[in-house]
């Protein structure tokens, strides 16, 4: 433990920065389940997979037994741009509500991609590079993860093609022009570009699109050109490896000051964030060495882990990616119009799922409207402007440090702060108009998506 | 001097902060010509000032003598959100422009405002405070001055009301949302809400608006009601004084590593970061304690300082705030259509127009286009997505670094980036779609408007 004072705001020297990403799945006595072949279902082989991905991406993915896999100086380098991320002391907000808990938040939004979504993209482009290849293909939904992967590919000088799906590629022509600002193709989809793409909008022509679809566009149109390979920036464990940095950080820095937390909380879309804060003090749990609280919190519009199936699913619409056995709630299922920001996809990382079906993570639903007020909250006393996603995990953390509140208990509260929400004013404007509204799937809508699932379980 | 290594971003540590505002003018020889009252010509007094400003801001609008001011506590307070700002080593850009000098840049763009203007609003807000008022009012342009004091009114729980700018209102809601988020009211100017807007609306019903009508709204709104006062987020000594944390926080992190800057640049509008930056380097040359090169870098559609006369003028439209000596093109100078982001005052600081007139400055102009180039060419190459404004300066820093390259000079080269570009994605839409274009105000046309000065010098 350092003899310092705890500053408000924890930066790691550079000296102190990990050397290593973390694989939590080492130290899973039970693995998550393989990813299989929709044609045989059977398990991806490396070859396989490789005509999709990166090959070092593809080890990553398959190594389930390497606790720690070092971070290429190239990449230490990238990071020197925005990292490390700050841990900072929720004072302001531990005032304003009156709670005896201390909090902190890991603050991954000081980036011009606006999230942490910059943490795999610069890891996937640098193993592109890396193998020669020309391009990268990928989707992004609000575009957090377009704009991370331009950004990355700029850097490496690779052609990056971004899948946009089209409502955010019409509402959200500010990230788009980020992309575009370094250097990416922006396509809206579904497009007249790939074959998955044309047969959607024969189907759908007014379709203002889904990630599942993106997805399918974003893979056809790697396998089909010569020195292209799609990245993807959640739901796969190589990204929770290059997500590991969060966490990676964030136990340094707390150990440093000897902060132990009590609970741990992060929003939860395809679970990259979630994962990657989480996977160190995860990894003391697994190996009994030490006990945390952890919450995945996700919207209760897209409540893949609080209501969905753990089940093997497609993870695109058009079902040409690999299937995975995932917390899901059918591949066909889209949000309610009303549903702002990401935390939008249909199923939830494997690595993550595992963990919750054995019991080591509990997980929330919040509805959307609570959640702006939240981040509105959070906003006026800590200064910074929540993306919605990142909002989830306020709202949560809010109430836990309500809860001590309650019980004069003195936990120590983590969480997640993603991103920031400076594209996402459409939405904070609806929430300040007083036109924000919540939804929640029927039972009957979830069972009729649900039944899409594959039957390979 | 540390026997740390240099760091790529050095962040000051909570005890190596600065405690006080430096006062420019304590060490200037000849002071900067003092405001009139434009009704009687001669100099404004503390109570004719004290109708408009908050009381202990006329105090320092008016000291210039003392060359330190604390920082009141409740401010510090407040910094822990977003300061220090990290001072960066340019590594990547010096790399990309091969050249042999070091660049570094304070960056003041990681808040939420996204950009230093919220070091003058947090101080203008607490004063605010401290005499018992209920709120403020304010002119915003670009959106970055009016989200920065609403959140410091938020923060003071203080009303917040802004009048932005018509155009800027309806081409750029995202700002105008943020203000919202913070609670302040926005209302687009010129309005039916005050006397000149009025004026001003029977005169030119069409009109976008300019800032110096909407600073003397502000003005009227303040000084007729109640319990509010005029806070400006530019122009003002007061503002420069406040400025100066950034200078303060870069000198103390240059001396700390033994970094002595050559070339000192900022992009200058109302002079509000520019000031700050050069703060206590140019005390040390009224000293003549050390010397630098200070650059003043302007858009070439509207040039105070390279093209304009140093003069008593308006500040405002409406001719109701006092008469400040400066390098003006007249009140009534409008930029040019197609001018993109901020910096488009007509007029320019009066301690920096001093300070230039007795030649311990120079001025540069820029056009935008290649103003925005060198924007895209720094985000691609350091991450950050620069605001237009800041741009400038990094357009003059590119320039002198390759001169360095011919010469060989290793030259170390300091410049402020004021800002982000998350709002301004139209204005990079319009470049990266090659329709952006550039004007340079006429001699005939910047005569018309210079002779609209008063007639008091």
């Amino acid at each position: 433990m350092s003899n310092e004072k705890i500053p408000y705001k924890i930066y790691l020297k550079e000296n102190e920065m990990p050397k290593e990403w973390y694989n939590l799945r080492a130290d899973m006595k039970k693995k998550p389940a393989p990813l299989l072949n929709p044609e045989t279902g059977k398990p991806m082989t490396a070859e396989e997979l490789s005509r999709v991905f990166c090959e070092e991406l593809v080890k990553q993915e398959l190594n389930e037994t390497d606790r720690f896999i070092a971070i290429p100086d190239e990449i230490h380098e990238f990071y020197k741009m925005y990292r490390p991320s700050p841990l900072i002391r929720a004072y302001f907000l531990e005032k304003k509500l009156g709670t005896p808990a201390k909090i902190y938040y890991k603050f991954e939004g000081n980036n011009t991609s606006g999230s942490h979504k910059l943490n795999s993209a610069i890891a996937q482009a640098y193993y592109a590079k890396k193998q020669g290849l020309k391009g990268v293909t990928t989707e992004t939904g609000a575009g957090q993860w377009g704009t991370a992967l331009s950004m990355s590919c700029s850097y490496f000088d690779l052609d990056c093609k971004v899948f946009m799906v089209k409502g955010s590629y019409q509402l959200k022509p500010f990230r788009r022009e980020v992309m575009r600002t370094y250097g990416a193709s922006v396509t809206p989809s579904p497009s007249e570009t790939t074959e998955v793409g044309r047969k959607i909008l024969s189907e759908l022509p007014d379709t203002t699109g889904s990630l599942g679809c993106a997805i399918s566009e974003a893979v056809e149109a790697a396998t089909t050109q010569e020195g292209y390979r799609y990245v993807l920036g959640s739901v796969l464990a190589q990204v929770l490896l290059h997500q590991s940095i969060i966490g990676m950080e964030t136990k340094i820095a707390m150990d440093k000051y000897d902060i132990k937390p009590d609970i741990i909380i992060g929003c939860a879309g395809g679970g990259s964030n979630l994962g990657g804060l989480i996977s160190p003090f995860m990894g003391e749990k697994l190996r009994g060495e030490a006990d945390y609280r952890f919450i995945a919190v996700e919207p209760a519009s897209c409540p893949s882990l609080t209501r969905g199936v753990y089940a093997y699913d497609y993870c695109d619409t058009g079902k040409v990616c690999p299937l995975q056995k995932m917390y899901t709630l059918g591949s066909g299922f889209i949000p309610a119009s009303n549903h702002a920001g990401g935390l939008r996809y249909h199923g939830m990382s494997s690595v993550l799922s595992e963990l919750y079906d054995q019991g080591y993570m509990e997980a929330v639903s919040v509805e959307q409207t609570e959640v702006f007020r939240a981040a509105v909250d959070f906003a006026r006393v800590e200064g910074i402007l929540p993306a919605p996603e990142s909002s989830h995990a306020i709202k949560a953390a809010i109430d836990e440090a309500l809860r001590c509140k309650e019980t004069g208990e003195e936990k120590t509260i983590l969480f997640g702060l993603t991103g920031t929400g400076y594209f996402d004013m459409f939405a904070y404007e609806r929430f300040n108009n007083g036109e924000m509204s919540d939804y929640i799937p029927t039972d009957e809508e979830l069972q009729k998506s649900i039944s899409t699932l594959p039957k390979f379980d």
